[in-house]
C-alpha cells in the first residue's frame, strides 16, 4: 500500500471515528483516559523496552545527549504522562455548553453550541510523552487525532499508541479515534497534509523548520507558532527591585523556552540608574549582553548589539538590552520586532500600565510579572496542547476549549421567513 | 511599479494604519462611519457616473442583464449602502471586551481581551455594495481592510473608496485603513495571497472557482464557504402542516441562495402521506423534484434523483427528495453529503429534537424551523460579513465579533516563576 493511500485510510477511520467521539458523555471519555493511565503504568517495563530500541539507534546515529534525555522514557516519566492523562481528566469537559441563547423577535431561539473541530493532525519531533498528552487533551475535547511523531522515537510512540488503542478497544470505542502514523517515510506528513476533507486542524509542534515546512505544504488549517522574542520594557516609575527579580527570573530561571525574555528595553529615564545595575546583575548570573549604544554607554564591558539581535530568539543565557526614549518608542520597537507572544511592562504608573495592556497586541500582554508565567497550565487552562502566536481561531496558549469550534442552534416552533 | 511592489506597499500602510485603528475609540469609529454614509449620500451622481463607465464596459463584454443588474449603483442602492454604514455605526463594538478575569493562586490576575485580527483582504466579485459594506464591518472591529473587487466594477469601487478614504483623512485617521486595489490585473491576487506578514485573515467572496483559487494559493488563513447542500429532515413525529409550510418557505422564497433547502429527507414512517402532499404542494410552487426509489413508489411522476443529487447545491427551483428509514438513517445521510451550513428537523418528538440538535455537526442544526433564517442578520449579530463553513476560528454566520481574536491579559504585582 503506498504513503498516500495508507494516510487517507488512516484519515477516513480518524474521520469516521470522531462523529463516535464528539457525542461521547464526559463520563465515558474520563473513564477512558483513568483507564489508559492505569494501562500505561502497568506496561512500563514494556515501553522501557521499547524505547531502549529507539536510544540505541539514536546513540548509534550519534545523537546529542540532550536529544536522547528527551526522548528516554523511565519510570519516572512514564508515571508523569500516566498522571497527565489523570489531569485532563479531571479538567471540565468543554463540549455541549450553550452560550448566549436568547429569543429573536419572531421567536426563534438561537444559541451557540460547543462541538469537537473533528480531526486533529499532530506532527512532533522527539518527546515520545507527547503521544499520550495530545492523545488525551483530544479525546476529552471529543477529537480524533491522528499521531506524527519524530522516526527518532517510532518504537516508544508506537508501542504507546497500541496501549491507548486498547483501551478504545476494551470500551467499544472505535480505535480510528486515536491514530499513531507508524510509516517513517517523510511523505507520510506531505500525505496527510493534503487532506483538507479529513483532516480538520494541523498543529506542529517543534523546531521552526518542521513548522515552516507544515505550513506551506498544509492545505488544512495550521495553528502555530514559530518563536518567542519576549520583550520586557522597565518604564521610568518602575520599582527598580521588581523590576530586577522580574528581568533575572524571565532570563535566568529557564533561558531555553520560549516565553524567556530575549530583549529587555529600559526607559531613558532611568538608564543611568538601571543600565549598570541589571547588567551587573545579569553578568553575575552568567548572561552575555548585547547592548545598543545607549546600553554601552553606561556598560562599556558588554558587547554592541547588531539589528539581527532585536530580531533574536536566543533560547540561551544572551540578552539584547536598548534604551528607548519613553513607552512610545518601547511600543513602536515591539510592534516591528514581536513574534506576537509575550511581552511585559514593569511600572507603577497607572496610565502606562493601561497603554501597554491595551497597545501591545501580542498574544499574551503583562503588568509586573515575568515572562515565564506565559503558559497555559499557570494561567489556568489546564493542560496546553500548544500555543499559537497567529491571531485565527486562538492567540497564544491553548487548552481544550481551543480544540472546540461553536455551530448556531435554532429552537423553532414552525417560523418560516417572509 | 510592478504588481508585487504595489501589492507589499499597500498592505504595509494597511498594516501600519492597523495599529492606529486598533485603539480608536468607539465614539470616532461610529462617528466615521456616519460621516462616510453622508458623504456616499452626498455623491451619488458621482456614483452613478463612475458606475455608468462599469455599466457600459459590461455591455460591450455582454455581460447577462443579471450581472449588469447587481453591478448597477442607483440612488436607491447608493441609500442602501450608506444605511448599511449607519447600521454598523448603532452595533456594539466589540474591541476591548475583556472576559474571563480571574486571580491564580499566586496572585496574578489573568483575563482576555478581544482585539482586531489586524489586516483582512476581501477578495469578492461583481457587486460594488460589498466595498462599503465590508469597509464598513472592519472599520468598526478596527481592522484595516484591502478590498480587491471584480475588475468589471472597478470604476464604481474606486469611486467609493476615494469617498470613504477622504473621510478618514478629515478625521486625521490613517487612509491605509481603507485600501482599495485599483488594478484589474489578476496578479495583483496572487501577490496579495502571498504577504503572511502583512494580512492576517482572507475572504473571499464569491462563486467556488474563485473561493477555490484563493484557499489553494494563500499563505494566509482563509474563512471561506464553498456551497449550501442544507437538508430538512421530516420526521416521523411531524406536524405534517408545520413541515409542508417549513418545506415549501425553505426551497421557494429564494431558491437562488446558500441557506435554501436543496435536499429533502422524509421518515419512511410517514412517506405515504407526507410524500404525495409535499411533491404535489412543491410542483404546484414549480418546482421539479427528483426523488430516490422509495419516494417514487409513492409519487412516479416525479424524476429519478442520481448519485450526484444528493451533493448537488442547485440555487433553483430543483429538490431532491429521499425517504429514509429512521433518524439515523437521516444523520448518516446528513454525514455523508453535508455542506456543513445548515440542516434542520420537523419533529414532535423531544428525544429526536435534541439528537439531531447534538449530533448535526453542521455551522447551523435547527428544529422546526425554515434553513432560509441562517444568517446574520436573522440571528442577530447584526451586519454579516459572511459565512464560514470551515470550523476554525468561525463557524457559520459572521457577524463584527468574527473579525476580532482575543489575547491573555496579565496584571501583576512582582510574581516570578519559581
Amino acid at each position: 500500500m503506498s504513503v498516500a493511500v495508507e494516510m487517507r485510510q488512516l484519515a477516513r477511520e480518524a474521520k469516521a471515528a470522531a462523529r463516535v467521539l464528539a457525542n461521547l458523555s464526559s463520563q465515558v471519555k474520563n473513564e477512558l483516559l483513568k483507564n489508559m493511565a492505569d494501562a500505561l503504568e502497568a506496561a512500563t517495563d514494556q515501553l522501557a523496552g521499547e524505547n531502549a530500541k529507539d536510544l540505541a539507534v539514536g546513540r548509534d546515529k550519534g545523537l546529542s545527549s540532550a536529544l536522547l534525555d528527551r526522548l528516554t522514557l523511565d519510570t519516572q516519566r512514564v508515571r508523569a504522562m500516566a498522571d497527565g492523562l489523570r489531569e485532563v481528566a479531571a479538567l471540565p469537559d468543554p463540549v455541549g455548553e450553550v452560550a448566549q441563547l436568547s429569543r429573536r423577535p419572531n421567536g426563534l431561539q438561537v444559541g451557540r453550541m460547543r462541538i469537537p473541530l473533528g480531526v486533529i493532525g499532530i506532527v512532533y519531533e522527539s518527546r515520545p510523552n507527547v503521544t499520550a498528552d495530545a492523545a488525551g487533551l483530544c479525546l476529552k475535547s471529543g477529537n480524533a487525532v491522528i499521531l506524527r511523531g519524530g522516526s527518532e522515537a517510532i518504537h516508544s510512540n508506537r508501542a504507546i499508541g497500541t496501549i491507548l488503542r486498547a483501551e478504545l478497544e476494551r470500551m467499544g470505542v472505535p480505535t480510528g479515534a486515536i491514530q499513531v502514523v507508524t510509516t517513517t517515510d517523510r511523505e507520510a506528513v506531505t500525505e496527510l497534509l493534503k487532506l483538507e476533507d479529513e483532516i480538520d486542524l494541523i498543529i506542529p509542534r517543534g523546531g521552526e523548520s518542521l513548522i515552516r515546512f507544515v505550513s506551506e505544504h498544509s492545505r488544512i488549517p495550521v495553528i502555530k507558532h514559530y518563536k518567542g522574542v519576549c520583550h520586557i520594557f522597565v518604564d521610568e516609575s518602575a520599582d527598580q527591585d521588581m523590576a530586577e527579580k522580574i528581568c533575572v527570573n524571565a532570563k535566568v530561571q529557564r533561558p531555553g523556552v520560549c516565553n524567556a525574555m530575549e530583549t529587555l528595553l529600559i526607559d531613558q529615564a532611568i538608564a543611568a540608574a538601571f543600565v549598570p545595575r541589571i547588567v551587573a546583575r545579569l553578568m553575575r548570573e552568567g548572561v552575555e549582553l548585547r547592548g545598543c549604544e545607549v546600553t554601552r554607554g553606561f556598560a562599556p564591558e558588554i558587547k554592541a548589539a547588531t539589528e539581527e539581535d532585536w530580531d533574536a530568539e536566543y533560547l540561551d543565557l544572551i540578552l539584547a538590552v536598548k534604551v528607548v526614549a519613553d513607552l512610545d518608542a518601547a511600543l513602536d520597537h515591539i510592534a516591528r520586532y514581536t513574534s506576537l507572544h509575550t511581552e511585559s511592562i514593569v511600572t507603577c504608573d497607572y496610565a502606562n500600565a493601561q497603554r501597554f495592556i491595551r497597545e501591545v497586541n501580542s498574544s499574551v500582554a503583562m503588568v509586573n510579572a515575568s515572562t515565564r508565567f506565559s503558559d497555559g497550565n499557570q494561567f489556568g487552562l489546564g493542560a496546553e496542547i500548544g500555543i499559537s502566536t497567529t491571531k485565527l481561531h486562538s492567540f497564544g496558549p491553548m487548552g481544550l476549549e481551543d480544540l472546540t469550534t461553536r455551530k448556531f442552534i435554532v429552537f423553532g416552533d414552525g417560523q418560516v421567513r417572509s
